[in-house]
């Protein structure tokens, strides 16, 4: 599909792009970089590429198809570095999980020669890093395009294929609304899984090693989207603000009303809303988007 | 170890729990119980005891260990219904997720000459019924006993050894601090993922449809712990009020000052708790209270 991609950062993103890319024959040549030369040599133990560089200038060099996996913060540097070394006709695509606020930073630092589409594939473990890659993450996981208005169709379509061929489903949406979307969907719910963790580890009344023990009862689930990794987060929030502020909004209202109910004896409230909520998973699974394994499959019957 | 094993109410404990003792050869007699007639038949039909009733006097008659496995808000009534039926020297005991209130409603109706130890093992799936038992729910988990005080030891000893054998470690403890630890591990993870993912499904600008979409960022995680039986969690939540809205009351506190770091851009904030939450995962780990696989497991590398 493509004669060279740049892959700018390689973490578990920018690794499990790589590690599909290779298996389903997407580019004759993948051009890895990061900004630590540790993590180039570990990208280059692990096979990731087919040339290795710190500098992102040097990758881009030649590239038909070029993806910032990097933290949103650092998106803005890296298109002004790269900017001058792009081949006209490239595409040039991130995957970060914010959009208007990429979209803000990145276009006005293109040349005019260039296709920008903007990606956010929604999937990744708690594990970061290009170790933390593989090949089937974005397996029947969503792909969102955000193409400015005017982007050229074709190159639109061929990331899409390009995405799709990663084992992903695309939807085009315009920046502001994914960005609601994500803010419901996944930056509160880390917020508040991170939160929690936070708040449980710094009681006086319950010891870190009375957490531990008996997480098995909620808490433990929580924990593992709060190993997620921090400047990555940080960012996310950081770039938005407008839309996480909103929702965080709706979902404290909702809190208080619970809270008013089990403060008032009120468990009308609390077993309609108890009940409702089941359906949302079972729609979640019907949409191949978790598995219906008890326990997210951690138990295994015998 | 017992002569009988009355199980008032099967459903996923109560199921597991006989499932388990009659693999371990823990009863000669299991008699299963079960308020409604369609449970017992589900019961009978699955083959978890010996002997089925709708009848929970009939059930005890004879039994040396009782154990009520009904939602915390059943268990005063219960009670009522088999103290004057109980064996003399039987152990009754039950598997609620709230203590004091347990001992509260339980002691004062229970004769003198039966041993009194409530139990809760921490385990369990989103799934409920006597269908959802499987012998292994309880390995590797934590069974805490909150005996009374002056409660025989022998027999607390006998009974810490029966979920043992069932595959637990067993801890005992004060009803009151098993409450307030309850309340952070287990209650308030509950009550908010109830409510994000109430606050979820009733968004104007994001449909319920990309809800589930784009579940994989993180939201799905909180829609199994949603999807755990609402009686039992209305009564959870109506019977350890206190501990439930202390604790609360310190999430929000923090939640509130993340909220403050989003809103004034202090990244410093956020990174520096976004690192500390990850060392509490690996300590779950290593307590041998979850899996080490990237997402629960769910994830599948080849």
């Amino acid at each position: 599909m493509f004669q060279r991609l740049a892959l700018i950062g390689i973490g578990l993103i920018g690794s499990s792009i790589a590690l599909r890319a290779r298996k389903e024959g997407l580019a004759e040549h993948i051009a890895v970089q990061s900004r630590r030369a540790e993590t180039v040599a570990t990208a280059r133990h692990l096979g990731l590429g087919d040339s290795y560089t710190t500098d992102p200038a040097e990758a881009v060099e030649g590239a038909d198809l070029v993806i910032l996996c990097v933290p949103v913060g650092a998106v803005g540097a890296l298109t002004e570095a790269i900017a001058p070394h792009l081949a006209p006709g490239a595409t040039v695509s991130d995957v970060g999980s914010v959009k208007s606020a990429v979209v803000a930073e990145m276009a006005p630092r293109l040349p005019e020669n260039v296709h920008f589409v903007p990606s956010h594939p929604i999937a990744g473990t708690e594990h970061s890093g290009p170790e933390a890659g593989f090949a089937e993450l974005f397996e029947g996981r969503w792909c969102v395009l955000t193409p400015p208005p005017g982007t050229d169709a074709q190159a639109v379509e061929k990331l899409s294929e390009f995405w799709r061929r990663l084992g992903s489903s695309v939807e085009v949406m315009e920046p502001h609304h994914h960005d609601m979307v994500l803010a419901i969907t996944s930056h509160v719910p880390h917020l508040i899984a991170y939160n929690i963790v936070g708040t449980a580890a710094h009681l006086a009344e319950v010891t870190e090693s009375e957490v531990m023990k008996f997480a098995a009862g909620g808490f433990r689930d929580f924990t593992r989207i709060a190993a997620s990794d921090p400047v990555m987060w940080r960012d996310i929030f950081l770039n938005n603000r407008e839309a996480v502020l909103e929702m965080l909004g709706r979902f404290n209202e909702d809190l208080t009303a619970l809270q008013r109910a089990i403060r008032w004896g009120d468990g009308e409230t609390l077993f309609n809303l108890f009940t409702r909520t089941r359906s949302i998973r079972r729609g979640i699974i019907e949409a191949g988007q978790e598995t219906a394994d008890p326990d997210f499959g951690r138990h295994k019957k015998s």
